[in-house]
């Protein structure tokens, strides 16, 4: 199901004007216009600058978030409650475990039930749950009476994570999305065409589909290279290629070696591959150990080449390689912390 | 078991005087006198307030609530940490697990030692438990040095369920409690008796036992009509109908049609009625249905009549209600933040 | 395996400094020099003051305390959490489960890369790991950024118990600390030596065997004597009585009848015999009740001999012995609070 086609209505309503983001849901990147990218980036640059030296502030002082995650994600709903803290909030956590059991869902409670009674205490609500498409249904009803922010649901959209890859990007390299020309803080440290291998499982990853899609839509400026490095079984989906297809700045490359993918990469997005994704056991060991970097892979890569990758990994990033300056994964969740502040305190009108 | 009986030592403490609450337990709605409810009524009108002009306040800075929950109940723990943290204060959630697993009492521990080790940190109690005067067993022990507040003990007591009912009640009809004729602040809308109907499963609900028996002691000013509207199987128990009956200006009326019971009342309290509550299936089949408040009903009841429940609802009020203007519910829940908000400041001395 | 022989490189670094205390881990009370207890036990006494007073303050606003606990302990971690709040910051809580089920480790992430994230949003984190010398292993490993406190690890060290007690010792006793005959602010009311008696299960207590140690390192001013009273089967370990023979003012005794123990003594810490511990029913049935504290024993007891035990607590005291002034259990649980206060006062930089 491609989710985007069903979002008409919340194209492009987040725009470079903060008021557009107030007391407004996020359910999916696709809401946020290329000028709002840049708001929310800078804005999650400024709050690693107050994170830097004071700690936080109180703008979201006496605000309450709720925190409802009926799937366990214990850095995600983490990253949202330290985001409200750090800015003087609190949070309530409610955990739904597996399927839903809170309390009152045990009793037969309807989703929609339950974050409408939630809502009677807190100010916005962060819902993740296993079912495609229900933040968006929850959000989108006639029930809801206050701002709810997509953490993940199911197969879907889970667009805090695209945007925290977005400002990693962005940041690491020094890119501008500035599509005015305007006045950007950010100095443009990077030119040339803008060349991202993604690695790995990229069939099933939420993750690489949602930021293939959101690079194509900001690439104004710069020409981007999308290398695809996956096993033959694994390769990214066709409802994605043409998505990102659709836009003029944006080439797209097949791979089936990694040593070869990253030369004159400037981003390497690693996801695992996982035993369980194969059918069958001898196609997983051909391909076992082809998708790991390490130190040695590093050597033949570019000097500025920068290593990223959702967490948690196991064993497809060697830890040699944690202290090479070019891993940036352990940044990459410390932005996930500052890109939510900035969503939070837009959403709750106080950027 | 009476409760109420064994409560001697409780009845009336809690007055208009705000130093009668300071640092008291709450873990029966006798505790209140009628000139402390409307004190209770009127802060918690402040609370609401607050809530509406800057979210919160600092009042309970630095002040910590033990959240104490052995049985799930994930809206009156978050209310009451939401309550906490509305007037600056913070809260440590402890869950006790179905039938009292923290760390703890699996090795022994007494509920008693529990709560006085928690009480070291903190500086009020909310507590929790499924076994019936557990909390007044606790509250009025040696052991506690600090305040504790009954968040629901088996089928004992949830005082602040029944008080935010009352509130609700109060709030949306405009009536007075105002035992002297003195200064309230609450105009007074509502003329003639007041009609209730308690609608649904009477037989098991501690809700509605409660609500008809606090309706009852504040029947000072009005006229009270309580309409039990029941399943045969499933009416209100006698020992609180011996209650209402006690009080001269309460008057009761039994009903099975619910068509007939919402002629000319101002409140329609509904609760569920369970297929497991009945012997056998046929009797459930019977009455199956004939309890659903839907718009159908709703457009033969009064225009002024208010719908509540104490949530969560399955199917016993249709969704389609939900937009009704009569529909209280979840304003209902609102109201349960700001009755917390009310006496965690009271008791903490900071109303 | 003795870790104190492995821990070289973390001997006597916290001083009495403030500034060596900043951004350190807390992993072994091995690190902390005399004089460093000294500024430790004054500090938490000033953080007693302090929530006495005023309930806390707000030295540690914006600051997030990562609480990570991988086995259930409700009031350690309580407790951490309740002493952040105190001092105005706030924590994010991660409930690693029995083996440490986080959705991440589930997934295959080790415990430092788990911490590392989460280092990610907090600025201290305390950590419990059933697996001895994992904290250690993690606080020194190459990844972690911020400081780590042990809040215990397996049969290892949990340094904050050891040290709470110690404080309850100084603090009930009026003991002084001060190596240098300095401006402790502690009037020292005992004099003689400190007699010390250690009653239960002495073979496989954690808190008892890192007490003795602390007791024997402290023991400069005073001279010190251990009576250990246990069951034959449950003794002392010679590895700690060797240590603590190491101490030239510390002198050890054994006792197994509990009354003789008593006499003369200025401190009974308790602990619990399980039956469990025992090879066959009938060795447990001999020694059953005979190390209950009970009126009769405290009858018996010197006047100033206070009672101590690290909680929960099943019979081996009878609840008769709560309202005897000589039993501090409950205050020693409070002054984990304190305790803990200053710990992360000292590691954030904020004494």
């Amino acid at each position: 199901m491609d989710l985007d086609s069903s979002l008409v209505d919340l194209t492009n309503t987040l725009t470079s004007d903060p008021k557009s983001w107030h007391n407004s849901h996020l359910v999916s990147v696709t809401q946020i216009s290329t000028s709002g990218l840049l708001l929310l980036l800078n804005t999650a640059r400024s709050m690693r600058s107050l994170v830097r030296t004071t700690g936080g502030d109180d703008r979201l002082r006496h605000r309450i978030l709720a925190s409802v995650f009926y799937e366990a994600s214990t850095r995600t709903s983490c990253s949202f409650q330290a985001a409200m803290m750090r800015l003087g909030g609190t949070y309530l956590h409610v955990d739904g475990g597996a399927g839903g059991n809170t309390s009152a869902s045990k009793k037969g409670e309807t989703l929609e039930d339950t974050i409408r009674c939630l809502e009677c205490y807190a100010d916005v609500t962060v819902l993740r749950h296993p079912t495609t498409g229900s933040v968006q249904r929850v959000a989108l009803g006639s029930g809801t009476v206050k701002p709810v922010i997509n953490a993940g649901d199911g197969v879907g959209e889970h667009p805090t994570q695209a945007l925290l890859d977005l400002y990693t990007i962005w940041d690491e390299l020094g890119l501008s999305l500035d599509v005015d020309g305007g006045d950007s803080t950010n100095e443009t440290k990077h030119t040339g065409p803008l060349v991202v291998v993604l690695l790995g499982d990229l069939k099933h990853g939420r993750t690489v589909h949602s930021l293939a899609k959101l690079l194509a839509r900001s690439s104004i400026k710069h020409e981007l290279v999308l290398r695809y490095c996956a096993p033959s079984s694994l390769e990214m989906p066709s409802h994605v290629k043409e998505y990102v297809g659709t836009f003029p700045n944006a080439r797209q490359e097949e791979y089936t070696d990694m040593h070869e993918a990253v030369q004159g990469a400037n981003v390497l997005y690693v996801t695992r591959v996982q035993k369980e994704r194969f059918d069958n056991v001898e196609d997983y060991e051909k391909v076992k150990g082809a998708y790991v970097v390490n130190a040695k892979l590093m050597s033949s890569a570019p000097s500025g080449m920068i290593v990223m990758h959702p967490l948690p990994r196991v064993d497809e990033i060697a830890t040699e390689v944690d202290s090479d300056p070019r891993a940036c994964y352990f940044r990459e969740m410390e932005n996930g912390m500052f890109v939510r502040m900035a969503i939070l305190a837009l959403i709750l009108g106080a950027p």
